[in-house]
């Protein structure tokens, strides 16, 4: 199992640079009254893309040699990471297929298309999109670059924490969603090296909490179709994210589909930006959990902010 | 009349630095692609109080001598000027009363009583904004801070283009929404010292274009209780204003109230940000006024993002 060092990391923020935007960090004085504490929110939905998965997709397609690209690259994908990975193999000129369950967001798909990405629909379980990507590549040898279980993907999520603690500085506590654990299993590599005493909180939809139950249990439990408004985590850990989750992150925290929902409604109406509802679980968990953040300060990765405004999950009016 | 200069702009940026945010910009390839030309957004709605109005009334509010400031401060708003105003004073510590049109944004109204202001309604006509105002000076003893016709506001709102400019370098034009001029007249300021070849264009809506008939008429056109979604806008020029937009400004161009929406709406699914109406339309006539701007550099200050989600103007849904 190949598990991608720090130097992976500091090699792929030089290969993606000129693909990706440096997000900024927002404040918001009133989220810090609320919560008694500092929070420092890295705001990947005004990524490439709109998340953070264009971090991961573009070191995957950019390390490729000409030779293994001319075959284009294939995932399964609940969503971003299928227009990220479009919008990287457009970004270079070559292919991309995406395996897509058939109730993904209109938004999501819509994006795939607009990098001109290639969609194939299935199930909505892990089983069955595993089973038609290994399909998609036996028949095309395009490169599978899955979502997260890939160390050029971490790799590249990683560099997402690097910048973060460059801008920020010290501090405390970082909180970021879990869903396949990607983007946690960056966070810890980079953490790891850059400062180590820097406590890792896991955010969890408790109506999706395989990585909670697996924290707890000790060993990668799987559940299938599981179903919240926080349409990105509802994947499953595999052993190379369970690898960072086991070693490094302090705690998984829970939040309910309300919690979450209100959570992403208060970041609309007060920081002025959309987030989609998975890159408001970490706000849900800070806010639910006051005595285990109060007066620190805390980093929050903003995953993402891609929502069917005409249609969102749980949309108010 | 005082008619602010380029010094009292950069004291302002001195004085008002501890109390506001640097504004990133940012910027969307889709919409460059979608209007053929470069676009820089100033992310005002990003700003304290989520408006460009809290660069203006800080720099009155600490202006003022501590004998000056014990009487408070008061003033006539539509909304956004009015949370600033409340804001500043906060910060100093000092009063802050604002009269308001009954039919006000709710969302603007709560900004204020955040912010400790003290609210007098009345009705949505510039002649009883300006009688009750008077009244309540004329009362309290309180330093009167004008939206827009006050050249300490004035200078405040300069300090964004100063921003714009340092951040952004060489523009070819600058788009600002028009409501009683203050943000223009500041953009103006900036501009002809920094970069007087960078042309300067006003946006406003169709439905309330007072500016855009004095513009023609050469003279000012005072138009009443005018109403659009665009709430921001609804307000006259002054002589103060007038000064700077008759010697500066380009070209006043228009946008219809369904041009307005889309384009609000087009910026939150595009660009991840919750934006105003009034924010809209720059990006309305931009790509309405398409061959005007084709492959050129343009600077947009995206003035605020204080909407109620719950009840916004138009919602989709």
């Amino acid at each position: 199992m190949n598990i991608p060092t720090f130097d992976d990391v500091l090699a792929a923020h030089k290969r993606i640079k000129p693909y990706i935007h440096r997000t900024p960090l927002l404040s918001s004085s009133y989220l810090d009254q609320l919560s008694g504490a500092e929070i420092l929110f890295k705001c990947e939905n005004l990524q490439k893309v709109g998340a953070f998965k264009a971090r991961g997709a573009v070191n995957a397609v950019f390390g490729l040699s000409d030779a293994e690209a001319g075959s284009g690259v294939a995932t399964h994908s609940s969503g971003n990471h299928a227009g990220a990975l479009s919008y990287a193999a457009m970004r270079r000129g070559i292919e991309a297929t995406v395996v897509m369950p058939h109730n993904a967001p209109t938004a999501k798909k819509a994006a795939v298309q607009s990098y001109g990405g290639r969609i194939i629909e299935c199930e909505p379980t892990q089983a069955a999109r595993e089973a038609t990507l290994a399909q998609v590549v036996a028949e095309s040898g395009a490169d599978a670059v899955h979502p997260y279980d890939d160390a050029r993907v971490i790799a590249g999520q990683a560099t997402c924490m690097l910048e973060l603690h460059e801008d920020a500085g010290k501090l405390d506590a970082v909180v970021a969603p879990i869903g396949g654990g990607g983007l946690i299993s960056g966070t810890c590599l980079s953490l790891s090296q850059l400062s180590p005493e820097t406590r890792i909180y896991a955010a969890e939809p408790a109506n999706a909490d395989d990585a909670y139950q697996s924290f707890n249990k000790g060993e990668i439990v799987e559940k299938d179709a599981q179903q919240s408004v926080a349409d990105g985590l509802k994947t499953n850990l595999k052993p190379r994210t369970w690898h960072f989750v086991s070693s490094y992150v302090t705690d998984i925290l829970l939040a309910s589909e309300s919690e979450i929902l209100d959570a992403m409604y208060l970041t609309w109406e007060r920081m002025k930006i959309i987030i989609e509802p998975s890159s408001a679980v970490p706000l849900a968990v800070i806010l639910k959990n006051r005595e285990l953040f109060r007066g620190q300060r805390i980093g929050v990765i903003i995953t993402g902010g891609n929502v069917d405004l005409k249609n969102c999950p749980g949309c108010k009016s």
